[in-house]
């Protein structure tokens, strides 16, 4: 299934994309699409309903694909082609860090680049939505707490990310860095999420065009490791790392300014677009 | 007043202590110590209502002292003497990171050893719970956004923290790592937040013995600065950073095992007391 959430941002309805690719609305049958609604019980009944049966809509706008993120996680340097142009190494076991939730928006809402900000940058990630309390979980097992996937633009302000004391978290967290969606694809439709292609244009340039099969740390690993440090619950995204094609990465750099437009995309997980404007 | 959450993990409800420090029941009048109860407009409201009139109750837990909260924001090494002990230098501006909001518990609720820890240590906060949003305020305003200010353990992971890939996200959030409570104190009862005495035992052993005066960057400034890389919204937490006297400034260290009771207090905040277990 493809669900998502339409409507005006905060009052997102609930609803999935058919086979014929029509937004049908979900409201009858959930809340939202978050919580027990994306657990594998709730996934299942979800399963079970004819979506010719459900009222066809017309969105005009994707809200976050997932509600109710207590924590958004990323995982920083998990492409060894990106360490690299970042000057940095594979680090030997997952680098953490935390985005604030309040960055996350729609797949095709508004980038604001901050006030003060010379250096907005952008990164196409793998989101992976957890759909049940996970705790010390192995390997093997991690998937089970996995609802899907989603995609996930990383953005991200480099002086304030590594210039201004430490702790990437400053420079991650922004009003609107987190565009989440169009659609949580639930993992029965990912058959590989370790060959997924993705790639992402700033102003019809290819800037980043890459696969997830270069990942470091793949999705069943990061899942069990980061359940070692903290419970994850139903909701908690974690964005899993970008291949190259940064900004930064660009000799010289390209950061983002007023009036750019990104536009990226995951094999099978649907596209985003979005312009940037000045905060 | 003094707010704060009581009965079971996760069914708490509302309440206030009246003048004689007994918990009164607030459900009547809001649904929970969060978002617009605690705005300006809500505050006031609450401060209209005559305590007496409130049922009595008999509280056998306190929960976290608010709810929804959305970002749990850290200030690193924010005490000129802490930083001093644990070998780093005070930052020329705030080191800011996240913990994990699923970190959260009540004031006196068990706090867990995570598996594979060797370096559990304790860290007395300040908190500043965020009332109303804010974005781009400046320092002069920045109380306006303030609703109060609670008592907090920081609870880390050195090894996770600071030998485990950077970003200090990792031992900072796991399960139980942040008892936060036993109330909420409405700014209006706090005269100084740059003046409360603060002090942490374990086992009846003093640790630590400090102030907020010697916080190096103070609640208003924090606020402020803040509110410039990020919306701060109703329920969100900044914990300020420790004074010395944590286990890692120990010599030789001193960390937590299990069956340890750690007792920590704020000056007008109150008091929490940990049991520490095995995760």
């Amino acid at each position: 299934m493809k669900l998502l959430r339409y409507g005006p941002a905060g009052q997102e309805k609930p609803g999935l994309v058919d086979k014929d690719g029509n937004v049908r609305d979900l409201s009858a049958h959930v809340k939202d699409i978050a919580g027990d609604a994306i657990s594998p019980e709730g996934l299942k009944k979800l399963a079970a309903i004819d979506p010719a049966s459900l009222p066809l809509v017309e969105a005009d706008r994707y809200g976050p694909c997932v509600a109710g993120t207590g924590k958004f996680i990323c995982i920083g340097l998990n492409y060894s082609d990106h360490a690299a142009e970042t000057g940095a190494k594979v680090p030997p076991e997952p680098i953490i860090f935390m985005k604030a939730t309040s960055a996350i928006v729609g797949p095709n809402d508004d980038v604001e680049i901050p006030r003060g900000s010379e250096k907005t940058d952008w990164e196409v990630e793998l989101g992976v939505v957890i759909g049940k309390h996970a705790k010390y979980v192995s390997e093997v097992e991690a998937l089970d707490y996995v609802a899907g996937y989603c995609l996930i633009n990383d953005v991200s302000e480099r002086a304030f990310q590594a210039e201004r004391q430490g702790q990437w978290t400053k420079g991650k967290s922004c009003d609107t860095f987190g565009p989440t969606g169009p659609w949580l694809v639930t993992k029965d439709e990912v058959a590989d999420p370790q060959n997924l292609k993705m790639w992402l244009d700033v102003n019809g340039h290819r800037y980043q065009d890459g696969s997830s099969a270069t990942m470091v740390y793949g999705v069943k690993y990061l899942v069990s490791y980061l359940s070692q440090f903290m419970s994850l619950h139903p909701g908690d995204i974690i964005s899993t790392g970008t291949p190259p094609g940064v900004g930064l990465g660009q000799k010289p750099n390209v950061f983002l300014k007023a009036g750019d437009v990104i536009a990226l995309g995951i094999e099978g997980l649907g596209e985003q677009r979005q312009k940037v404007v000045q905060g």
